[in-house]
């Protein structure tokens, strides 16, 4: 067996961690460390990880994650890569915060306002070239939630030429665990029960880099992204609608499906759903399963997809052990659900 | 008193139309006519319209909906012209359907596979020189909810020549009120809660010529829009993301800012929201109110505006009397609620 | 015009009470007050009251309370008591807290661990001999949501003598903007949506004093009541199913049908639904309207009672707003919207 | 492997069996079967099921369901016993429907109108001395998902006699997808989101003699329940409060938590929470995991219990495969998730 702590195992991110871990057959869980949690039962804190509850939070410090094989940060923005450089390089450290995922120091700073901290292997392995990687990294940048659905839904048509990576738009609902467990008044269960709401727009958003990164890494020659994310009444589920503009105004659907079809042929995780039937979040919820539509809209030139994924699955926590299993050599897709809770 | 019968009284809008006219100060309600549930008691349908609870259905015929001033009708599509043509000429007629929206009766025909019954005057006052149109009509045709939310939320921009109304993106998240009370499985709740789906993706949405029509009312010389309606799991409310490129790039967000608030400043019912603060549909809810907020975003070049109303009410029965209150030579704004019911 | 202030204003129940008091044709909105937000723009916090939102909210001080005809408290308990006393005796005090509510200091005690302030008149208009009390009153003690709900719900069946008010279970589905605003880790979006869960399990919630009083009051000679609230994925809303014994085993669900219709024949914000229609509290959103339905469970031997409201409205502001009509001798129903925003 | 078919593969239920049957290490899914469906691509009618998406559903015919080791019925009450007739007596038949649950053929006619088609051995394993009659079993009826909510909540107190029974009180707050995909208007999204209901009250909701039979096996000289399920928000879950009074009112709340504790000691599926700690439906959503607290209500004479699980995993699916594995002699818990997907 392969021991595994994780750190920020409180949270969100860091319970979907561990609920896939505690399936996954390879692997023994270890320490269990957060911040101000440190002492409390893991059971108060997530309590649908039964066969955990009697487990003790303990505090994250280097300490407490030496001696594993594996060890997963979920922690806030800014505080892995001290906790990382303490830990051997032999040990294989996922960062799900944003910390190394941008390869650009300038555009982390106009976006973070901190340091560089550097840069990681991308842990996304749906991208062309990506996989030989990770194969044996000893640290990955897992990706952020928003750009691992507007790169799937994209990667494609940016890839076989049907567009070129500009003028993207992206609009993308999703739950609110994506923010994390934040006491703030507009995440409360009445303000959101009900209500949708845009945030984050105009180009702000920290996934703006990161998207605009990957479609640069795609080829585009030179990618932008009006990204928009929207709050909607799911605890998790991110449904992204994207579309860019037709590099040929004659491309149609078919085609595009083609394009489509070829590309994913082989992806274990990312599913193009037969013609007509178009992605919704419940599908794939607590998988890490990505479903795919595309259509040219030729009135409009352009090509629209949607991406529908579970934001702390796929989107997180899922990717995330996806990556440490190429990273371990074991099968891709070993331990990870690939059918979601529906209805 | 002016009296009103209501045609499709069992359906959401036409519950939402009876629900404004009980508070309204001028308007007896006559005539409640549907279709297969007439002889069942209005409470059994619409158990939130107690004050007209024991009224009793009525078959929509021409002799029930005679002798009323003010007719609604919220029937199927393609059923409203029988109806309309058998009411007298000096009765004002409001039909909440899409059949007398369009001028084009090609685009009519691609999109609904009819024969095209004719153009009324189009019931959205906050359109340029369209409030003069509306006093006294006698015939209006109320304009979609998505239709709404788009067009409300480009028009200063496109008046402004901030935009010029091509490549239009609206991604519009809402609730399934919209689509009625067709039994259609992907409409239960067990398929909508904790789920967000798009459809009508790629251009094939019946709002799209409606949307494209407007843009060119604004002014647009060559629009085109990519609309993606998006399912989200509330039960009322639309919000609309809405981009467009920006005429001349180097226009901020300050100055986007300034036109909204000059176009909109004698609006009644649609609102700037200050800097900083963005829209969320539960602050419409129930209301005649739309929220909007505008920001440039530079690096992609685009103008984004974000629009939240209630579909039901702003986006269908409250702007139809908003539109009878014009016609009748009503202060516009009479009966009709400003706050919504938030949380 | 009577003026009004509302101290507390920028939480749920201060926002309610503005909605309605925006609607009342009587009333002139004067000072608005509340703790830590004093300062801010009331539109920054009450997104959905635009016609106030350019206000700037002031401190809870009595000087800015002074010189209104009507204060309304909605601040947290045990604050209630310092405010009131400094205001002039003839000015009507409405308090939506819990300190005035109860006349068992030990019971106060027991319940909220504090010294028990006092007792005011107790505004539920519908318990029999009540709305004298309230004519004139000058202080006012408004109810909780969840005591409302139940002895609306069980006052016919206890004055008719149905049951005798002994060994009451009440279990009460609410959303959670009855908790306020308050940042709790369980009021999160992402904790609630999609997910139930009871608190304040066996006889610990605050509200069972209350409940057990008003029962009393009825003519229980033994009340007790088991209560347990269960948050449930909506904003607004408690449907409370409620039971009790029958005093004669042979009643049947005619005999109580008739008792409530007869109890009820005149109250203009409860309603007794046709048989066969159950409450939904869709139908009641936004409104002062409480639907109930009764039916007698033979085998179990038990009254079972369902009564839906809105737990800010007729829970809470509506309710107010109803007493501050009684108090001042308008129209008890004066302002309040009857009719529920549903779906 | 063993082999298994699902008749009433494209409903909620069948969907579930699925999800769970392709976890399982040990079974190898034949056919696919339903009724108005049959023909169609079972990803059309059931997206979440990756894996099977091409698989073409059957018609339910005895043909189709022959030569599999296990047949699963997912059918409409009263169609069960025709198809198990036509199955050869070594085949494990599990019914998920209700035809074959209840002992009392008076009780059946009474509840369900038709005439009784037999009993088979009840498939709830935590009921005391079940798992033998379990074992090797090949004919098993599924209990409800109410009952069975109802029935681990009450059972350990039962047979501890800390309650007897009688005068039982149970509301239990219910998602949706325990009432199929029935396209009926009060089971449509919009209807249901944003409100609670109530339904079957009074004694008529047809797993009451269900619940009642459970109490009698359980040891009850004269049970009633009276019994009360509430539709809420969500898509899946049950939020049981279950009340009884106290044999014993000097009984507190910590021997209560004592005999739970013990009863419960060695069931893998039923879990006590620690003291505090209240059950939500999302900490089991998508487990077979059954999670309880206790409470006594001294004032009441009440015991409290309040039980949350997955209705449509514990609650039918779940619960289903946990019998087939003890039928078929592999470990109880195989293949069966005990972590739920949270938040």
């Amino acid at each position: 067996m392969t021991t595994v702590a994780v750190a920020g195992c409180t949270g969100y991110a860091g319970g979907e961690l561990l609920r896939l871990l505690l399936q996954h057959p390879e692997m023994e869980i270890g320490a269990l460390t957060a911040g101000s949690s440190a002492g409390r039962r893991l059971g108060e804190l997530q309590p649908h990880l039964g066969p955990l509850a009697d487990r003790v939070v303990q505090e994250t410090t280097v300490e407490a994650l030496t001696g594993h094989d594996v060890v997963f940060l979920a922690l806030p923005h800014g505080t892995s890569a001290a906790v990382a450089a303490a830990l051997p390089e032999d040990v294989l450290v996922l960062d799900c915060g944003a910390d190394f995922r941008l390869t650009d120091a300038a555009a982390w700073r106009s976006f973070y306002g901190t340091e560089h901290a550097g840069t990681w292997p991308y842990g996304l392995p749906e991208l062309p070239g990506q996989r030989p990687v990770l194969a044996g990294a000893r640290r990955i940048a897992v990706p952020g939630c928003y750009p691992t659905s507007a790169t799937l839904a994209l990667a494609p048509a940016v890839t076989a030429g049907l567009v070129d990576g500009s003028d993207v738009v992206v609009v993308a609902a999703s739950g609110p665990s994506g923010a994390g467990k934040s006491l703030k008044p507009h995440l409360l269960g009445a303000e959101l029960m009900g209500s949708a709401s845009a945030y984050g727009v105009g180009g702000v958003h920290r996934h703006v880099p990161e998207i605009t990164q990957n479609l640069a890494l795609l080829g585009a020659p030179a990618p932008t992204v009006s990204f928009t994310p929207v709050l909607v009444p799911m605890s998790r589920g991110i449904l992204a609608t994207c579309s860019a503009p037709l590099s040929d105004p004659s491309t149609d659907s078919a085609a595009a499906r083609a394009a489509y079809a070829e590309a994913l042929a082989e992806e274990p995780f990312v599913t193009l759903l037969p013609e007509g039937q178009w992605p919704q979040t419940q599908s794939v919820l607590g998988s890490n399963t990505v479903h795919l539509q595309v259509a040219v809209d030729a009135a409009a030139g352009r090509l629209v997809v949607v991406a529908a994924l579970d934001n702390l699955t796929k989107g997180t926590a899922g990717g995330a052990v996806q990556c440490m299993n190429l990273a371990l050599g074991l099968p891709e897709t070993l331990g990870l659900p690939l059918v979601g809770v529906a209805p």
